[in-house]
């Protein structure tokens, strides 16, 4: 394979994660997207609204020389918003009243008073925060919310932050931010398939596996264990290939996936379904 | 508060929550779990089927002087399941057959054999692969599946490994996992309360968040924004307080809440419910 796809890392801010109290589907939507982008996710982390904690996190994928860097939550009006201080310490700038996302809070407050949900636009000083970005960082405008987004070069890296809510994290990210990934990064063509086994537990299919593997170098395959249904154990096989050509890489999934095929057949298996929608 | 709960990172990992294929339950659900027991989870880390990546999240964690560093996935019989591999670098351990987790497997496929889900109860070498432990460790019985968990003390850190298949997951954690940690760390009392706000935006709400806070410095809010329903703002808020003694968290919590429900009626909102269970 040539050189790889642009590096990713998601940085997922807030103690209600980690508290259980709420499930974070942000981080998986972020991670599908980016995948058929074409990019590579190297790293989820989650972490609290502790300026300590997300400062450090920051640095630590900086320091990776990760690519985009995206992170989602603590953007709102409350104390306990931390992200782009966060973000401030990590990169050393100072956080300054940014004239283009005080326009967007303006628009957006005047929007809501004329729909009745708030009694008065005056840009307090909680709502005048959300336009505190750090020094040169550039605002995203967020079409489901009041929060814009974050877009901030440091060094070799593109600091991205998104609101939490996940209906505003995906209006920013499908209009301000792939934009921007796509002419910015280097992408991969990818192709999945799945094929659902009944009949052959993990522990037999696991030496076919390594020897499709030994056959077919330019694909990965992934089993994923669903235990047992009615004395029968069932086995999901994920066949992914990357490569900078559509056509290639169609060809190395389909002739791994048909190879696979004819073994599990071989294998006495009870009952093979091939899918191109993922079945779990 | 006196010297908080022990800390706890939770690590995640396999190639298909990277790629979005797969959404994470598992670390939600353990934090849930971890929270009510009164344990501190400062940080959760996804990383892929790659060895370097395994090890040094957990060297990350290590030198965190993290007390409980609990890794979810790659326990299974197949090539890319490197967990124990990564943690065996992680701590300088070499891996070795252990005798109990070669007893738990024998038993287990001699049980499968005896469903007839398997056509031998021979412990091949991908099924011996799954009784391979850094040396020191000790096995934990999987009651819902053939990988076992692992345990093993390495300097301040207990490392627990469970699998990544949910039920799994949950059957090592609840049975093995729970007693000794409720045995082994300081944990604190937890109490959370749940208000439903319609009708005042959380701009409007952060400085009487910040005002209730001055005066209760025992519980933390958090705010959750739900964006407009019909014409008008939903806002949930997140009451937590944790102390030593259970009478004294809730009566932290309960004075912290009254105050709020008193603070919404007086701001006008139009719709607030006080909740014991998560909303949302």
């Amino acid at each position: 394979m040539a050189k790889g796809p642009s590096s990713v890392e998601l940085i997922v801010i807030g103690n209600e994660i980690l508290n259980g109290a709420v499930l974070d589907t942000n981080s998986q939507w972020l991670a599908d997207r980016l995948y058929n982008l074409g990019l590579y996710v190297r790293r989820i982390t989650k972490v609290r609204d502790d300026l300590k904690e997300i400062s450090s996190a920051i640095k630590e994928a900086v320091k990776r020389r990760t690519e985009w860097i995206i992170t989602s939550g603590g953007l709102g009006p409350t104390f306990d918003d931390k992200t782009l201080q966060g973000v401030a310490i990590a990169t050393k700038r100072s956080l300054t009243l940014n004239k283009e996302a005080v326009e967007m809070l303006r628009e957006r407050y005047e929007k809501l008073k004329e729909m009745g949900v708030v009694e008065t636009a005056e840009l307090t000083p909680p709502r005048l925060k959300m336009a505190k970005l750090p020094r040169g960082a550039k605002p995203l405008r967020n079409r489901a919310g009041s929060a814009p987004g974050v877009l901030l070069k440091y060094g070799k890296s593109w600091i991205v932050c998104l609101p939490g809510v996940p209906v505003e994290l995906k209006d920013i990210f499908i209009n301000e931010v792939e934009p921007l990934i796509l002419q910015k990064s280097v992408t991969v063509k990818r192709r999945r398939v799945w094929i659902t086994v009944r009949g052959v537990p993990e522990s037999t299919l696991s030496p076919h596996i390594d020897e499709i593997l030994a056959r077919h170098r330019n694909v990965y395959i992934k089993s994923h264990p669903q235990g047992i249904e009615d004395g029968v154990s069932k086995v999901v096989l994920e066949i992914l290939g990357e490569d900078p050509s559509e056509q290639r890489v169609n060809e190395f999934v389909e002739s791994a996936a048909a190879d696979m095929m004819e073994k599990l057949k071989n294998l006495g298996a009870k009952e093979i379904v091939r899918s191109e929608e993922k079945p779990i």
